[in-house]
């Protein structure tokens, strides 16, 4: 975790202070139902339940003092309770294993996270719709392979991106339903020592649903599968932060990351306004797409459990969530605030000539008898001579000039078939797929 | 793709002919709901169709010796078409442009391949589920660490294996409706050249749902999340490729890969059997996994589509479909072959003198008024006798010796504590949740 | 291994053929070698040779028809050379192992791949030499963040590029030295059962290093090292490909890919000519990158070796050493042609206003006596209005006009300070660094 | 970072307070250079000097401070020391860009960390020797693919150890050097504004080489093959921390990590003694692996330069050298207090009843006339009733009982090929390799 790239509230639920909460909360619950089924006192839950309503502090100094000489730290955790709640404190833990409590807990802290996650794509996706309506239909040139192609309009990329972000949240909550899973089994997942109700009653009582058959470990590729999907909504950050860096690019400047008046652009060139925002993005991308792998190397645990996974889930699990978390409230912002130039996004579509239109020439010339290669080799000729003279030449004036074009369309069909209506017509269409029919 | 992890349906899905005949249908459908539309003449699909209804062979090198002129692959496909076909063929293709016809072939390859890889999976479930019930009751050690824990049967570890593999299908299901989708709105995605109906005719009839928005390619998002999937089913793979390499271990034994009377194990060791098959498929899991990041990595692309994307799509979608299908078929023979030894299984068992079962020596102290710091004296000091020993002191007589012990519990009491059984009652309530109930 | 990215020289190296002949050429040393140690008889290793030397052809199914029985390719081959050399071959592989021969011959086949990659290199840098010396003093915008900076020489950005593939081929040299290892070791690598006088004998032959200790493998993070170096080169081809497909962009056009005659750019817009090459280059170096963590992943075998590298490596020795020979040759291709505009590059440069000279005003204000801070308030004020104007205001003109300003610099000191030449006088000392003194 | 996994050293080399130290003397050491050249008085560098001479603390509060407000990280620093030094610093940074100060702070930093890793290398290296050594002649069982293969003696073991990081040693080595680069050339490499003798004074003054050519930023291509050599040092890690794992599972039990008297296994079965400390490296080695895409995709920033490397760099820089030099000094740890049982090698390489002497018999029957296919045969049909009964029967005894064995070699001759010197005549000669002749 890198304190500049985090915010607190996700920041919070790697602290020690919340593990040390879901920790006590799990064991009390299950003791609880251990109560209820008879196996313990329930002199000894009550006696649990009554030392938290007390609303203790967590000593996580203390508890680390203790695990310094155990070595092991839930028997640190259980021993620090057990100095607090006193003699009945025995009872905690009966028939579970330190895993039961570690991946029940780390399951509580990804679902959490993944609320919060959840809740950063609803900002996001609510920035980029109101953008994306905001510039319904303002004209801007579509590029493929950074080379203009045809005219699209700068709400239809916000509408890409606002589909494309709810993918991400479908896919979240799908990853979410499958990590928030309660594993209380014992030391090799058989119940032997503690009866599956216990299991029941706790993952009710934190909203998580049962771990169907567990090895003392609740199994890693649920994990993988949860990093993976953070891994692809990076992806799908990047591509967004590319397309602003593109838009900011001196050449283009068809948008601007918001430039606060405080803010100096380079100790040394006092003029630039640079895409930080959007660069630093794409490098968060990479940051969290780089847990996918481990997660995934994660899964072959040995027999019914090593404990290679920990360490790395130690770094990933706070890394990959926080950075996210992060990344995901400065990409809202960046569309929130993104400054939008119109004009310059008309100019651009305007600098070529208007070669964007060719195609629908093309068509045209097809509709009027032309063989396809005929009409292409009409369009391209014309075409050819616009593009070397950088847009200086009009299309429409050569091919009016064009005896063979003429020959198949007059002057004002040309005329009409350069009309940038053409190119909007559907957009009604696509942002009621996208957003829903109003 | 490496022919030796090939099999052949999966294969035939990424041959030049299968993309082609996917191209054709495409196209074919699309001249239909042009023709439908009044765009183009009806005569012109029923060429198509009155052709393709011939049979005739799709001749690759044919196309690919115009390709080589053009240099570009779909207008090749699109000049060997109307060859073939005559005249007619110039109205197809009208106002599409190629990634029209290559993402919406790519989605029905992939979807094709899902399939397959769905088949896979329900043989594997099956094979598993079957020697999950042979086995259900058979007892062997559970290890945590790679030593000794406590014990567990091995169909419970088939059931884990039975679990983990049903998730798999849940997420490819889900990845599979993912990608499934169907763009043909032309140059940026517009529809401007073309009416969003033909889209939805096309999607219709090859079973795939519309794409919302599109920016004439697929977002590759729903890619990345396709190839992660089979990166996690890749380390699921894994993890029980890994779980019979270590059976097959000369220390332990207690499961083999199938051994053919003819085949050799070592050109100079001839007793040697060894685990090669599910070694393969660790280093086939590792193979499938690699295209996970360089997915995620062709999410980015540059503003309506750069074309970085199809090189990496080359590799991997055949690579990661063709090998993960080789590998799901080869663990389903595995599995349905091992060669599992109870006998050994049980002697393993045996071999700690009873250390398996210390903790429920541990638990039962404690029910007997000992403090829970105090039985663990108890147990470890006598557990640790029988470690150094080998396995050759019994915990059970050296606790039946121990006058802190007894006077706890009594030498039946003690007794009774070391009854497998005891570890074998949930059995089947895990089944039930595995399995579903009888 | 795609066929549309291979060349056939490094493809060669890995047809089963090639393989073959070197196994044949480690097994005959191998037997002269212990021929002449008196271990088997000199007859032995002459059969062999007097075979070889009649070039047989190598029937690659046959060999395969008998790996389908033995199920092991050592085997198999040896079996084949027997059918064709007689009697005298049973002394062939004598005290060896069949990884002898399959580590040493991928050593050998990964020797061979380098040498064509720093061919390659060789051909690479040469080009980027050639058009950097042609472009030394073609000015050109530098940009960071893609916002203009300063200016720059086009041939500097190549010189960069020499830099960097210069050091790539650094890498490759050390990587094939680590590569280039033999074994000949036996079955665990104790040389039990074979001299290790054999080793060096077969090592010298081949031209390799003995393995100073090997465990029937020859250590995998050998391998590990190799491909990550692999990896490594991708990332600079795809860093060119980037800048060119930057150059390219429409609104950029400083170069262009070179675009043959007969080229289709679209099938719809026949404007268009695209950085495809430099798109697919991006794309590749994502192909030949995913080969680096499953290298890394194979190097933990378990104890003296275990086979799950083997798949792997079936995969990733052809692919990433085809893909990136193909890689380079192509991007040879495109540095050798590209198209490179210095009109455009000086239009690009001066569409700023001059704000390119912001930063030696800045300089020359604080050499004047202003402190940093009030030169930058300055520069700013001025600069800010050259940067809402578009570039059509001149910001030495804005500058000649701020009493501010004029107060500490006179309208000829301001002049002489926007003077393209004071960027360009280091390029000889950068030059001379990069390609070394005349 | 982790804490958990860092070791206060290497933490240190990352903190805020060494950055700002190593910016100072970038600063200081770059106006001394102006000083000299007459582009600043010399009194502006004394009054740097005499300033940091004495001692200042760094106030890393202040410094954010500012940078809160700026925005700025570097002019953030700046202002401070200006604050402290008084007027003259104004002539501080002169020429120079922020990145001329990151990048070749980085360039230290990163230095630092590997001189740190180097040390550890060759600690771990010490610890093996000397551990190798002790073990030379300990027989143990050699096993390909986990089974039973032919002795070697644990000593080799750890000398393949030692030769494997000696090669890490060297590539640590070799990446050091690439990485230690000094750049100082101003906004986009020109060095326009600045000379370049100042960076070769500052270069030599930290112990760098200069950057032959820079692009404001030093090229990535070095950090991407920095952190590719920590990603192999980890899987090195990872393989001898596998080859522990192995040798600790309760049914091979040859070794053990050291386990302190009052450590506790397990919370619930006390007698568990489990390999942690590898396992926890296995982990560990995943986590470094990670960095090395993510530093790879940094190579390929835009044009001159842009800022997505910054981002991952601050989470990788640390993470991988920190967590590195924490796994190195815990491998080295594992090594060093290794609990070898010597006695239970032994045992292990009994318990196959003489199998693994199979190949030697195999051999001995061919240069006894018998032919590769037939003593092939004759030797495995004896061993299969070995492997069968779990190492109960003896090979050696079955070879005496069959005839047509016997007929090829006599019983004398039969039980001296079961001799173990024969498997370890060669075991100096392999120490000589890889630890030179004495």
């Amino acid at each position: 975790m890198v304190p500049r790239y985090a915010r607190p509230e996700m920041t919070a639920i790697w602290s020690a202070e919340n593990r040390f909460r879901i920790w006590f909360e799990i064991e009390a619950h299950a003791t609880d139902a251990l109560a209820e089924l008879g196996t313990v006192p329930k002199s000894a839950a009550k006696a649990l339940w009554d030392w938290w309503a007390t609303n203790p502090a967590i000593d996580v100094a203390a508890i680390d003092a203790i695990e310094a000489v155990t070595k092991h730290d839930v028997i640190a955790f259980l021993t620090w309770v057990a100095e607090n709640v006193g003699d009945e404190a025995r009872f905690m833990h009966q028939g579970m294993t330190s895993s039961d409590v570690l991946d029940t807990c780390l399951a509580v802290q990804l679902a959490q996270a993944a609320d919060i996650l959840l809740a950063d794509l609803d900002a996001l996706l609510e920035a980029i719709k109101r953008r994306a309506y905001e510039h319904k239909l303002t004209p801007t040139i579509g590029r493929s392979h950074g080379i203009h192609a045809e005219p699209v309009t700068f709400g239809l990329k916000l509408a890409e991106a606002y589909a494309e972000f709810s993918r991400c949240k479908l896919r979240l909550q799908a990853a979410r339903a499958e990590i928030a899973t309660c594993a209380i089994s014992g030391a090799v997942g058989t119940f032997a020592n503690i009866d599956p109700r216990v299991e029941a009653h706790v993952a009710a009582k934190l909203g998580l649903a049962i771990e169907p058959v567990s090895t003392q470990v609740i199994p890693r590729d649920r994990h993988a599968m949860f990093f993976a999907v953070l891994g692809v909504i990076a992806s799908s950050i990047e591509r967004l932060s590319v397309e602003v860096r593109h838009l900011q690019r001196t050449e283009v400047l068809e948008a601007e990351e918001y430039f606060s008046p405080g803010q100096k652009g380079s100790s040394a060139m006092p003029h630039k306004r640079n895409p930080i925002l959007t660069e630093n993005l794409t490098g968060l991308a990479r940051v969290v797409r780089s847990a996918v792998t481990p997660a995934m190397e994660n899964v072959a645990l040995w027999h019914e459990r090593d404990i290679s996974h920990s360490s790395v889930e130690r770094f990933i699990g706070p890394d990959a969530t926080i950075t996210l978390d992060f990344a995901l409230g400065r990409l809202t912002g960046v569309v929130d605030k993104l400054l939008v130039y119109p004009e310059r996004m008309q100019k651009n579509l305007d600098r070529m000539g208007g070669l964007v239109h060719s195609q629908r020439v093309l068509l045209a010339l097809t509709q009027a008898g032309a063989s396809r290669e005929e009409s292409y080799v009409l369009v391209q000729r014309n075409a050819m001579k616009v593009w070397e003279s950088d847009g200086q030449l009009s299309l429409l004036e050569l091919l009016k000039g064009d005896a063979d074009v003429t020959a198949k369309l007059s002057a004002d069909e040309l005329t009409a078939l350069f009309d940038l209506g053409y190119h909007l017509k559907h957009v009604d269409t696509i942002f009621d797929r996208v957003f829903g029919a109003a």
